[in-house]
């Protein structure tokens, strides 16, 4: 059967787009959760456009195959990693770009990178906010897939928020045309924002119509620390109850230090704890800055500094943005991406401490504090098999903590693969029931992104 | 059997929430579109909590009886108005409101109003910024249930951009509690989303979680006015594509006479177009407000003022909110919502008054200019067979204007009667497919609201 279906899909396909070389189809099994193990596809697919993906689904849902969209493959969850036997469907060559700089938008091809676009959008004076840490190299498909959020999210909102519309393929190989051009539409149900978040499980995205703004005013930049990561969380809750900082993350001792030895910038690695806070309110970020100042100082901040210069300010932002990769030859790295609502970020920083010590496990805590979406980072030696228990152990921990505070157990970075058994604890049976009544009523062979989210 | 069911209704409801009473009843029949003709419902039911509503659904499934949530009945697409034989369901006892400060939200109950909404957030420092115009008499679960806009969403985002959860009882009479205090979460579908803006027909919104904002600062206003409504709506491109507005309102000739006459002013009744901008950017409000005064200069405004008294500014927008009822007593009024994108506003506006003149009725055109949402009114002499004839043919023509220029048919009053018949034109049979497949997998007896949206 395998080699009927490769044979159906060389027909269909342009020259190239079907790939059955193991070395190739192994550069595009994983995703960035180091900890999930890939299964071998069936082939991949490199589509070339919309009917190519039409196509790999009409014959996928004829054969019953699996199908696992995948973006750019900078996931933290394993929503993209292969699984045994499933036809792996990539749309990195999907590369358009158009800007319609009047109507303030672009429509782009899935595949088209984050950063590219922020370029595109650019030459037009014209600005498209959200910004993974990872904006070089995930994809807009995959941002979408994921309802991305990234820095700038606590003053600009997250990707479902610059949704105009997206082209959908479903199961069974129809193509929806989902919004359009208009800021504003409420005819019919609001199917784009279904699909944004729903982690390939629902249809495979293959092109997006997202918002762009003017670009924004010159950043200013604070970096303040404290002695301890539970202040800096009281001042994150007093910052954002009363301002709108474009920026405003935190990194613990754990993390300065990591990401000073990955490319030192002169952070001070004995810090409790780092904040860096941006504002761009133009004229009005002079007295933002310094109210913001003035709550750090008040929450005893043991140093505090603006600088007004850009360069300098995303030199700091960039030492933020490489946490993750800072951990990544440090052994295996579980990331976490929890969430709780603003008063309780103390408590979640204080709880993830007590928990490293309670499993006798590293845990970095760095993250998008403004929104109390938090990415503690548990790393271990994976060939210590006692070592692997206890962050695992401590991962679950972690979310159980998050949930108790009324939180989330993903903020940003998807359910996937290593979240898919904690679903049911947050979501609770009825809602649980009505999203598999969902994904029945859209995909009901189940086809699509089988055990990713559900588990 | 309706005598079995009311029976079964007040057996399970607290006393006074079942009403058969024919005066009561019939001053909860219709919403504001006032071309609509409601039938006579079974029963009105005003809930007092979560679990009337879930009784009231429990038997109307069992009995197969349609639904028809009513939040404050402020809406304009006759979505709310009863049919016959309904159960119709008000929510308008749900008042409770509870602002939790801290964490930047409010929990509040569907039937409250959004004004109620606004001041208890205002006595926390607070803001709950989606503004229709009707804020003073709309409920805050006909915003979710519509997504409704507003005059500021220029710039602060339409309801949805608010909504961290909701309460929503299915037609089988499940609870379901969708997302929660935690400002990011993208644990599973984002189906609080879903049931935004779905018009009562997915299920009913018993409570909601919304996000507030530090108040912003205070308002400076220009009034400007031009020859005629085309150069007006350049003057509303070029500003959007630069700036960020914290409003920016259009009123052709015929609407600020219409204003002037309900309440007088002071506006210019000969101008051919009033704009209508606010900012709120502290600060860098002076660079804005000068620099959105330039461009409707170059666009040849014929009268340009700003003020910086946030009374004065009110009272100019007090008059673009009171557009509506200004026609409400002249003769029958359709509401149109049609939204274009960005560079057709000029185009729209054109097309309009070409519409009036073929089909020799009145349109006056209002609306959220800076998001391309506008309302062409059409008024008619419901006595005069062949206006009633002309206006909705006006209705029909300025739909498909919109559509042609690859707009909608509504912005944020919904689809409602009134635009049902040409909901499928605007999302074609693959869309519409889904949509139907979205409503028989959550209400698959079809009892909620039917005939609505879907005609
Ligand atoms: C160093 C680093 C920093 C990061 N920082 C952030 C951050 O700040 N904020 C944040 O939100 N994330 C962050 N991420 C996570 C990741 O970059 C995002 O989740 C991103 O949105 C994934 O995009 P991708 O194109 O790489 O998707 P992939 O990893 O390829 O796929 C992700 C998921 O989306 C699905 N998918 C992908 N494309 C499509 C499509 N076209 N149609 C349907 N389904 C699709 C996949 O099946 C999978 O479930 C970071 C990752 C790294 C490595
Ligand atoms: C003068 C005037 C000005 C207006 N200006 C604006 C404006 O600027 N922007 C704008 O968006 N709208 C505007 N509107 C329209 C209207 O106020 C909005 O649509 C509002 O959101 C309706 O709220 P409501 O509580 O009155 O809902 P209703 O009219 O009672 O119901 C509206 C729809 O929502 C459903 N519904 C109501 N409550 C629930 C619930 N709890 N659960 C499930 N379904 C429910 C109903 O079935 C119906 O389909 C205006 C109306 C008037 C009269």
């Amino acid at each position: 059967m395998a080699d009927d279906v490769l044979d159906q899909l060389a027909a269909v396909l342009p020259p190239g787009a079907l790939v059955v070389d193991r070395d190739v189809v192994d550069a595009y099994r994983r995703d960035r959760a180091d900890t999930v193990r890939p299964g071998w596809p069936l082939a991949l697919v490199r589509a070339t456009c919309t009917d190519d993906v039409q196509q790999v689904l009409r014959l996928a849902s004829e054969h019953r195959i699996p199908v696992v969209p995948r973006g750019a493959g900078s996931g933290l969850s394993g929503g993209a990693t292969a699984t045994e036997g499933c036809l792996l469907l990539s749309l990195d060559a999907l590369r358009d770009i158009e800007i319609d700089g009047p109507a303030m938008l672009a429509v782009v091809g899935a595949g088209v990178l984050n950063g590219d676009l922020k370029r595109a959008a650019r030459e037009h004076g014209l600005w498209y906010p959200p910004d993974p840490s990872s904006f070089e190299f995930c994809s807009i498909g995959g941002n979408l897939a994921t309802n991305a959020g990234g820095l700038c999210c606590v003053k600009y909102g997250v990707t479902t928020d610059y949704v105009l519309g997206c082209d959908v393929v479903l199961a069974d190989g129809t193509l929806l045309r989902l919004g359009g051009r208009t800021i504003k539409d409420v005819a019919g149900y609001d199917l784009k924002r279904l699909f944004v978040g729903s982690e390939g499980t629902l249809g495979v995205i293959t092109r997006a119509t997202v918002r762009l703004r003017p670009a924004p005013a010159p950043f200013s930049t604070m970096v303040a620390t404290f002695a301890d990561v539970e202040s800096a969380g009281r001042a994150v809750s007093a910052i954002v109850a009363a301002w709108r900082p474009a920026g405003l993350e935190l990194m613990d001792r754990t993390t300065v230090r990591a990401v000073e030895a990955f490319k030192p910038r002169g952070l001070d690695v004995d810090a409790g704890a780092t904040l860096l806070a941006q504002c761009d309110a133009g004229a009005a970020s002079v007295d933002e800055m310094a109210a913001i100042e003035a709550i750090c100082q008040g929450e005893g901040a043991t140093y505090v500094a603006v600088t007004d210069d850009p360069d300098e300010g995303e030199m700091f932002m960039q030492a933020r943005r490489e946490a993750f990769p800072a951990f990544f030859d440090r052994g295996t790295t579980l990331i976490e991406d929890v969430g709780v609502p603003i008063p309780r970020i103390a408590e979640l920083v204080g709880g993830v401490e007590r928990i490293a010590e309670q499993h006798r496990t590293t845990i970095a805590t760095v993250g998008h504090a403004g929104d109390g979406n938090l990415h503690p980072l548990i790393t271990f030696d994976p060939k210590d098999a006692d070592a692997v228990v206890r962050a695992e152990a401590a991962f679950a921990a972690v979310v159980e903590l998050a949930l108790s505070l009324g939180g989330t157990l993903t903020g940003e970075h998807g359910v996937g693969t290593v979240k898919a058994p904690f679903l049911a604890a947050q979501l609770g049976p009825e809602v649980l029931e009505v999203t598999r009544r969902i994904k029945d009523a859209l995909d009901p062979l189940g086809i699509l992104n089988p055990g990713k989210m559900f588990g």
